[in-house]
């Protein structure tokens, strides 16, 4: 693969892992725009959040190449490998990163576990344009059809304008008929925490371990500027994420509590 | 251990593991408040941000138990831990959920990488007052004493007024000597990246891999009211931390842009 000066050079990651029905939607997609450099892992990384690899060393390994792609398979997370992309792989810096398409959402506070969405706020730590696509739709066998229009849609309006210093974006599709879809809107992350129920078992020499599972408890189901409500009433949800995590709000009153 | 209804109930975790000399600190001013439920990794689980264990069983073990405090391990991640504690360990819910001692700062973006402040996240999205605590020096001999006068002034003031939903503090004490430190002040969380230096070497069969490095780069070393000028000018920084992602300064931009 060749990327010339006016070539947009993309980088395409997600936490699905390399098999995922969901990257493969997005990789078609993005090749409309520009040459693609996708990196992922051979296995799903899902819930890995933000995490990095400094125990162990990273491989990363060329499996593809041809006039529109190259695509390499990473032994790191998907924060590790946007910067091992970066730092190492890319004959650039990318114009974008784009991460996804996830099988699942990562409304609401899943923003915060989601491996997807940390591989786009690493892009945006590293001030360039990023988004990360989710599918509600948990299975393998989702259908990803639908979300193209989406995709095409906002990477349109960021090729126009790119964000901001230290904003990406988090975009949740509903697992809805095409037909049914009303379109776009932007949103905030919906107040919310996932409620665990851990499921106790033995193992066959009678050890007790755990499974991690739970619900989404939506603290506020009636606001309707949330991007779980968007989701849940046919929209898809566009929430600009921040890197900055101050409750720049709250400042001002814990300062006249430290005072007293 | 008897937790009494008058007793504060603090669950303490960290992501330097149970070895670590800063957890063992804490715990210590944690018992001057309360009765302390300790969980922890028997390895370190830096950098796993958010990160949630969901390929794999938990497994709980507890290691000791005495009158003040009741000790834990656990197979999974900072993130894991406060969760399994929260659902299936603790007689009731805590009244506050402490992190650290972490070698090291988390100020800046670290935020989003440190498994530390992720398990104060966490605490934060059950609705409970969370606090992560980290003293700027790596070495794992490093003397955390100096840090014990800052840890019971920010819990007292807890203790008056609980943070509100949504809140954790992010408290990074600098590695002064004592005499040296000016105080506590609130900050924000500066603009800044890391800016990687993968070291590339071979294998004994000849294959490449790569070890993650890097350093950190401050986008405004002049701006006083940041974290990282707070630890570099020897105060202690406090940083009230939002579990919300949303850039809300932004979203009317947005709209007009998907408006056009």
């Amino acid at each position: 693969m060749v990327v010339e000066k006016d070539d947009k050079l993309i980088l395409l990651t997600n936490d699905d892992g390399l098999y995922a029905a969901g990257l493969r939607t997005l990789l078609g997609v993005m090749e409309e725009f520009g040459k693609v450099v996708l990196i992922s892992t051979t296995e799903s990384m899902s819930g890995m959040s933000q995490a990095l690899t400094v125990k162990t060393p990273i491989r990363v390994k060329v499996l593809e190449e041809n006039d529109k792609h190259r695509i390499y398979a990473c032994s790191g997370t998907p924060t590790d490998s946007v910067k091992i992309a970066i730092n190492q792989l890319l004959e650039r810096a990318p114009d974008w990163v784009v991460s996804g398409i996830n099988h699942g959402s990562n409304s609401s506070v899943s923003v915060l576990y989601s491996g997807t969405m940390a591989a786009a706020i690493e892009g945006c730590l590293y001030g360039i344009s990023s988004v990360g696509f989710s599918l509600n739709n948990f299975s393998p066998a989702a259908d990803f059809s639908t979300c193209k229009k989406y995709i095409r849609l906002v990477m349109k309006k960021l090729a126009v304008q790119p964000l901001p210093e230290g904003i990406c974006l988090n975009v949740n599709i509903p697992a809805s008929d095409k037909k049914d879809i009303k379109g776009i809107k932007i949103c905030r992350q919906a107040k919310g925490n996932w409620k665990e129920e851990f499921e106790k078992r033995k193992d066959p020499m009678g050890k007790t371990y755990y499974w991690l599972k739970g619900y989404f408890n939506n603290h506020e189901p009636d606001a309707t500027d949330t991007d779980e409500w968007a989701i849940a009433n046919n929209y898809v949800s566009v929430v600009p994420v921040t890197v900055d995590m101050t409750a720049h709000w709250y400042t001002e009153e814990l300062k006249k509590q430290f005072r007293k």
